[in-house]
């Protein structure tokens, strides 16, 4: 079988981390809190989607504080803005054909 | 957010379960062991996806014998078609408009 989905990447293969992925394209950097109220998902939910991305090596987390209170944002990396869209155009690539 | 994903289907998050469907939409039936071969995935594994594909009531079963073998084929179902088809524009608008 002529594999269409040779380049599935299964670090994006949930709804929940194309969502987080299709967002940070879109947005330099988003803040926890705002990833969770956008995508309603659970702290614990997202805090694993974002890991499983950061371990990648697809997303990049930077911890500071606002005043007194931490605030930890993400942004995409050059390799996982590449990487999505190597997922992107296999999926195309794998819909065309069907 | 507007939600670009509300049709994404889980029970096709995989890229196990994108192949097997594929496969189904332009084969009437597909035996277990042409299944293993096409997509090189392990006994269990395809058994897993197969069993999900299955309870979703996307994919039906039929058991047969050959001579004394028993055969097992997978066809998909009505249901199952329509809802591969879904799934596939869910993901085509997503990547269009990203």
């Amino acid at each position: 079988m002529k594999d269409l989905l040779a380049q599935f990447n299964k670090a994006f293969e949930s709804k929940a981390r194309l969502n987080i992925m299709s967002v940070l394209m879109v947005n330099d950097s988003m803040s926890f809190n705002a990833f969770k109220e956008l995508l309603g998902l659970t702290d614990g939910n997202l805090a694993t989607h974002l890991r499983a991305l950061e371990e990648s090596g697809y997303v990049s987390v930077q911890k500071q504080f606002i005043g007194r209170k931490p605030n930890t944002t993400y942004s995409t990396t050059d390799t996982g803005r590449q990487a999505f869209a190597d997922h992107l155009n296999a999926l195309e690539e794998f819909i065309r054909n069907m």
